[in-house]
């Protein structure tokens, strides 16, 4: 079993991976890849099984080229694993907490511990990725400076962790999904999830609330909705919704007959709801 | 007049700065932050007049950090300013473009640029700004280096400007909003726009629909819906919402007065709409 992810080791999307593989108890290797679009394409030419991609950061909101790929491919939504966002301090060997001056990071991670930072007094300096701030501090010869980032990644490069969760917000958490080109059949008796994009066929005031009358009148909950630009001009939009229930459940199947008319209808996956 | 936007010098915040200056035709100046918290932080606090924050881009959606802020930010957005995003490659002042080997830039604007740089066979390098990638090939005695980004970052750096327009997508834009202490009035015959949050005071099904119930029903047209995580749990959520029309427009206040019943509601704003 092959899962492509976001490399390089260390990152948060191959701790989602390392998850997923726990999970199913199959054996498998992890394929890293550099950005996004790559992991859907090894999905949809069959060079991967799955892919895992990020969908959602409880403080960024959504990955946006995650759900227009996700538009565009043929690859289902297998399910979602939730990984909680930990950040590290790691310096090298002879080094003590005491001795660091200088952090080195990406932008995103120095603010996530922001706190950490301020109250120890520490100079930061920017790179750009958290594993690149690793290889970074492995590489000089220098005491005082330490690297933030992930324990995988720190552990990867040899670095010694000199604190662990030093992010300011304990309960930051990233929402990623498996890819898969198969479509989860319904299981008896377990809760699904199911995500869904819609493409009105015509614009006018009232239509989204037009769009969602059929999910409220058979009280299907709605976990999430977002609109995107189709990216034919601003102010275009598509509509991302995800509600509670499979796909292929009578009352789900019923709306769609409804909202169909208005829009046409994507189906990305039922899951498994993971929260 | 004092107008705090994203620095340094050549961002597309500060053209979108300067275009609003324009507009309003009055002598100012422009105080560059590093970061969007600090933009609204000199807005609440006085110390700038205006702010100018990015909240959308057509391929990369809203900026979560933005919506965040305006949630919890006491300013007003005052108006909306839609940028062009178009990068030129520029080089040292005794380079030409076929001497270019290497482009270095910022991962986002290499990623726009992607079609150019294949079709010219460059190599790559990123770096943390576009800005930071001029001012490198400034520094660097070496001419088949260039840099992508705005022609003003180019410029500021004493760099030759290669070509213009490299972008794969020569509609991409970017939506920026001008954020004050004060509230728009509303003026006669003008078409406005208003952007607001709502969070529902308890979630059950059919809730969204129910909130939307009053737009629909008064036909004010919705030009956006998002949710957004409120950072208690993953899954608890707020909705942002624009629509046509002034907060003071009679309907609009009736709407709001059946929607108050079920959630509360956060006026960001009402301005004239540009698109």
């Amino acid at each position: 079993m092959k899962i492509a992810t976001l490399g390089p080791k260390g990152t948060f999307s191959e701790q989602a991976a390392l998850e997923y593989l726990k999970n199913t108890k199959k054996k498998g290797g992890i394929v890293f890849c550099s950005n996004i679009n790559e992991i859907f394409n090894s999905v949809n030419k069959n060079k991967a099984d799955f892919g895992v991609v990020p969908l959602e950061n409880l403080i960024d909101g959504s990955v946006g080229e995650t759900l227009d790929l996700l538009y565009h491919s043929d690859a289902f939504i297998k399910e979602e694993i939730i990984v909680g966002i930990h950040h590290c301090i790691a310096g090298r060997e002879d080094s003590g907490i005491k001795d660091i001056k200088t952090v080195v990071s990406h932008p995103k991670a120095l603010a996530q511990c922001l706190g950490y930072i301020r109250k120890n007094n520490l100079s930061t300096r920017e790179c750009l990725s958290t594993a690149d701030a690793m290889r970074i501090v492995a590489e000089r010869n220098q005491g005082d400076l330490a690297a933030i980032g992930t324990e995988s990644a720190a552990k990867e490069y040899g670095l010694k962790i000199l604190q662990r969760n030093i992010e300011d917000r304990n309960n930051n958490v990233t929402r990623f999904i498996v890819l898969s080109k198969r479509k989860n059949k319904k299981g008896k008796g377990k809760q699904y999830k199911t995500s869904i994009v819609l493409h009105p066929t015509k614009d006018r005031p009232g239509l989204l609330h037009d769009l969602l009358k059929p999910f409220a009148e058979r009280k299907i909950n709605l976990t999430k909705i977002e609109s995107r630009p189709t990216k034919l001009r601003l102010g275009d939009y598509v509509f991302y919704i995800d509600f509670d229930g499979h796909a292929d459940d009578r009352k789900v199947r019923d709306a769609f007959k409804n909202i169909g008319k208005l829009a046409k209808i994507k189906i990305l996956g039922s899951y498994l709801g993971r929260y």
